[in-house]
């Protein structure tokens, strides 16, 4: 019932039009790995510097998190820094130092090669592929992906998009990899270049997944406070990978209707991030508040 | 079992990436009353000039729409030209020309002011209010509006604002009417005013309803070829308002559960509106195509 995490771990520097926070935790990883922690034990892989507080890695470790496998290294951690308008679907990027996250290239070793569930945060999709040719026999791999990697890497993108079980993408960044402007054009694409299950993410609007012929879509779950939506993607796929590694480790069989039923877990989720700068509100809920969003979430669509 | 629907009746000159059209038949009461006759027979109050051809209003009556209130005066018919990008949220306009719609100003019949359910499209907001004011005792009363009323009639919009049932507006609209950039918080504040629902709607993204301490969301219609949005938002007014006539006329109660259906109904009608310039796909489909786009959706969220 492990879930392997690989992405960034990183300080984030953050202002939004309702506030602001400096070289706060950050990083595809954690927001990731602290989502699936409400469903099963993620184990991160992932790289830090000497700047990294011990007391963060004890922070992910209370949280039900494996992070024997954080190299901490000499240099800086992963710095991102960043605003948002009152459009909180659209990061503006002020400065990127990726300092020691430049030299990170994963080795698995025996344990983690035999994991069966894998989420590939956004990293270079080089490294993404050299992480999953080393698992043997994977149950459930997805990707996310940014960017900088599909303007940069798309030849690369292509080829691990080939294998992965499922992409979570951003509506505009599909728009990019597709070359096409409707998202149902587009995701036929992504499906074309081998990927069984594509999950757009649309920030407030919520979500929209393509599996086989089907189309499945929710909306988000609707806030009154919103803060800092950065990481709530990562959370989003966390929940949704941490509740697929759950039922599939537990002998269910994957189907579309627990498909849908992880994409709402996901959904609940990620509306904690956003409530909050960094991670401290999603870092500070139950499994049962969770819950109590997914049920929600069935009052506001059912008709 | 009468819907009665005021607006204007319009030639468009529409450019979007996938093609033009150049004074094809629109404005906002003849999509609504396209979308309503699915339900119900709309009976239209409007005003067009000598150019609007006689043609044109055989194929409204064609439509069970009752044409006999559309006056015909010297001039001509309001005319709009606009664009939209790839982006068919966003409507740019190159030119109004308002003509004998100038000089609107509608007194109801006897016979129209017996009428229980209306719907008043987004005219001058005084104009809105002056109708209101004719109708003995309505069961249900719906008004949209635009950015130019929000603008420049704000104290006549809160006055019909205060007395309507359902306010249709564009998520971008409700904002600037609320100087509130959250939608929950600007519905409350629309709320506040005293209209009793309000429909926010989000063009491809869906809609999302506010009732009460309600609150209900649904996706758009997932569609691959989308040519034109103009009229979406009035034919999806429209198919609320005719399955809310239609159900309350016979003898069906006012719920929470039939508002939501009411807005999938709507929905599905609109998903028609986009996929053809002008009224060429929503006036050419059947009950049944609605039917069967209103049990997809409830596919497309079912979890």
């Amino acid at each position: 019932m492990s879930l392997l995490i690989i992405g960034s771990i990183a300080f984030d520097s953050i202002k939004t039009p309702f506030g602001r926070v400096k070289k706060a935790i950050g990083g595809s990883a954690v927001y990731a790995s602290i989502a699936a922690s409400y469903f099963v034990k993620p184990i991160v892989v992932g790289v830090v510097g000497k700047n990294f507080k011990r007391e963060y890695i004890k922070m992910l470790q209370k949280h039900n998190i494996d992070t024997s496998y954080i190299q901490v290294t000499e240099g800086k951690t992963f710095f991102w820094q960043g605003y948002y308008e009152y459009d909180l679907n659209v990061a503006h990027t002020v400065k990127t130092e990726v300092n020691v996250f430049a030299r990170f290239n994963p080795t698995l070793s025996p344990e983690l090669k035999n994991i069966k569930f894998v989420f590939l945060g956004n990293i270079n999709p080089e490294l993404q592929y050299n992480v999953y040719t080393q698992i043997n026999n994977p149950v459930l791999v997805a990707c996310d992906t940014i960017d900088c990697w599909i303007e940069n890497k798309r030849k690369e993108l292509k080829k691990i998009l080939k294998v992965v079980d499922i992409l979570f993408i951003n509506e505009s960044e599909i728009r990019k990899l597709a070359e096409e402007y409707n998202i149902l054009k587009a995701a036929k694409y992504v499906k074309k270049l081998g990927t069984k299950i594509v999950v757009v993410k649309r920030g407030e609007y919520g979500a929209i997944c393509f599996y086989g012929d089907k189309i499945f879509s929710t909306p988000a779950y609707p806030l009154e406070n919103v803060y800092d939506p950065t990481g709530a993607g990562d959370s989003f796929a966390g929940g949704v990978m941490g509740y697929l590694t759950l039922s599939l480790s537990n002998g269910k069989k994957f189907s579309e209707k627990l498909l849908r039923q992880a994409v709402i877990y996901g959904t609940a989720t990620a509306s904690f991030c956003v409530e909050d700068f960094s991670i401290n509100k999603i870092y500070n809920i139950s499994y049962s508040d969770i819950i109590r969003r997914y049920n929600e979430i069935k009052r506001l669509i059912t008709f």
